[in-house]
């Protein structure tokens, strides 16, 4: 999507990929195979490009650090990456910013049993209450490597494969979770479009609504937090900042230094979409409006259905769904992978949510579990 | 544009360029390097793809048929495309169709002084009036293929230069140009975004204003004839539709089997663009609404200025201006080329022109000569 809104700009847009195979391949100017996790490669990207810029958190600080000590520009840069890829450090560099964030602590993995990881989720717990959470500091990704933990039990079963630094959280009673999304230039230049709301289910987003339940007043002061935590990670380019809303309180949960999920409402719902807006920022152009163009938008993301479904009916079914924006990323349709996502904009809060739900069931998507879906939910014949 | 749009709702789309730098090919899943004229090379394309489609009129009509006897899909279809590409013929077509056209006749081009071309124009002058235009029936494009000519003297100076079938026609004192685009599917399903005011300089298209002066009557009957011309042609895809509004009657100029400039606005204006509609329709895929999204929206084309200017430079002052959509093409400057677009949208009709003429004229634009700026336009500090 990076590539589509650099090609409407008249950009050149080279992709360092795994394999030509990448959906992003397909509409990139120019492709080097190779891994963000081998220096070679990262060199032979910076040979070809004024900047390096990242859609992922698959980052190799060192390589990074090396690159940038040779002249190579690349935005974020090092100080946001490390926040992004290490969510331990993230905290650690909120909390000293005065940021409010859940109650945690750190400890180092594994040790098995009786071992001081162990002793740590049981202090935390004793002290915070269970449920507990457990992140890696590095690598999650999609709900992966995060364990929500009832009791000491269930958190002394996963001790063994949790390698690496832990963060360990209390679990926040939310009254909802939002997402704002910045853009910030090199100079400190900062945009931020209108906060939303997000469900996830098992850490897997599944919709985003703007703005949703959320009252002026709230969408407001995430805003400036997000503008604020924006400052202190020194980004540069978009950065998704997501938050729990609890108990009248707002505090940072994650953060993710690249155009993010939560903001693919952009395309269609703001004057300037997060992806044009993240390589302007990163070009050191100036930055477009993100003034929201509709009183109401939905996004449900797309995930693949069972097998054997015919892809060419499923999109016939899914753009029959009128004023839905169907946005499907090339990937090959395998059972609970997420495969796109559906856009709708309007004047009425239900209504959006029902069409952008209506769409993306008729892809395929299969109904969630644990989500409440909108009242009234009418579903195109055929359907399950 | 259309491969951008194929993107978003993951398809793969094969382009058949002349040349590896192409800009169609930095957004194109594949290429393949060749001419639209040469049947080896259009049946390559075939063996790629599952639709063929054309976003130019450079189309050899009979290997176009060969093809379709072999099974090819092509869309639009060959009764379409024999409109597209000859104007005398689309022109016979209408008139036997009862569609307003200007007043005209055709004539063989060539045959020097006091041959039977220079009689027919002589004629036709006379019947009509002066100034007359004169246009081949093929070939035409961006003003190219077309002469007014203000009395005989000028006529005979061109008439040696005229091979094939030459359009003889009268100049039409239009109130206002038009276009409607129109998107149409196998079954006959059709939609029309609104009609827009469209101003040419020198045949050029320079700016697209939605409604522009227009009233809604006019726009609906516009709506109506476009719709008509579409069923006429057994459009396939989006077939644009470009109007003369003369003296309260609505009589077709030219038509275009394709996403045209016409129909720029769309990509940001309506709930659907004239891209993503037209691949839906080839496609033979439920079309999207063709709601617009906004009372006023303004498009204006960029070209290349003076050479020299600093194209980075030029895209941050574009950048620069606020609510400004800024579609460029890929294509190298060159001083008069048509290197893009920008749209603006809006509640305002003088708002949205003067914010799209800034930003153009930002880019680098030449200001037009022969078509009025709108009052008070206020240019950025730095443009000519």
């Amino acid at each position: 999507m990076a590539a589509e809104a650099g090609s409407a700009l008249g950009l050149s847009v080279a992709v360092l990929a795994e394999s030509p195979d990448d959906a992003a391949c397909a509409v990139a100017s120019e492709v080097v195979v190779g891994s963000p996790l081998h220096e070679d490669d990262m060199r032979a990207l910076a040979d070809r490009v004024d900047v390096i810029t990242f859609d992922h958190e698959q980052v190799d600080l060192a390589i990074v650090g090396a690159l940038l000590d040779d002249g190579v520009v690349i935005r974020p840069g090092l100080q946001t990456l490390e926040m992004a890829v290490d969510k331990a450090h993230m905290r650690a560099v909120l909390v000293e910013a005065g940021i409010p964030v859940p109650a945690h602590t750190t400890v180092e993995g594994g040790g098995g049993a009786g071992g001081p990881a162990e002793k740590a989720f049981a202090a935390f717990g004793d002290e915070h209450g269970w449920p507990i959470v457990l992140k890696t500091a590095r690598g999650g990704y999609d709900g992966r490597g995060v364990w929500p933990v009832d009791d000491m039990a269930e958190a002394a079963a996963i001790v063994g494969s949790l390698g690496g630094t832990v963060l360990v959280e209390a679990m926040v009673p939310f009254d909802a979770e939002l997402a704002v999304m910045v853009a910030r230039r090199p100079s400190g230049e900062t945009v931020t479009w209108p906060a939303t709301e997000t469900a996830q289910v098992g850490g897997v987003c599944r919709e985003v609504l703007v703005p949703g339940r959320l009252p002026p007043e709230v969408v407001g002061r995430a805003g400036v937090l997000g503008r604020q935590v924006a400052g202190i990670a020194d980004a540069v380019g978009v950065l998704a900042v997501e938050l729990f809303w609890s108990d009248g309180v707002l505090m940072v949960n994650e953060i993710a230094a690249r155009p993010h999920n939560s903001g693919h409402w952009t395309m269609e719902g703001a004057v300037t979409s997060q992806f044009e807006n993240h390589l302007r920022a990163v070009l050191d152009l100036p930055l477009g409006s993100t003034a929201p163009q509709h009183a109401q938008v939905a996004n449900v993301n797309v995930f693949g259905g069972p097998e054997g479904t015919d892809p060419v009916e499923l999109l016939r079914r899914g753009l029959a769904v009128e004023g839905a924006h169907v946005h499907l990323y090339g990937k090959e349709a395998r059972p609970g992978r997420k495969l796109g996502h559906v856009t709708v904009c309007g004047d009425e809060a239900e209504g959006v949510r029902e069409c952008a739900w209506a769409a993306a069931l008729s892809l395929g998507t299969p109904r969630p579990v644990g989500l409440s879906l909108p009242v009234g939910l009418d579903l195109p014949s055929g359907v399950a």
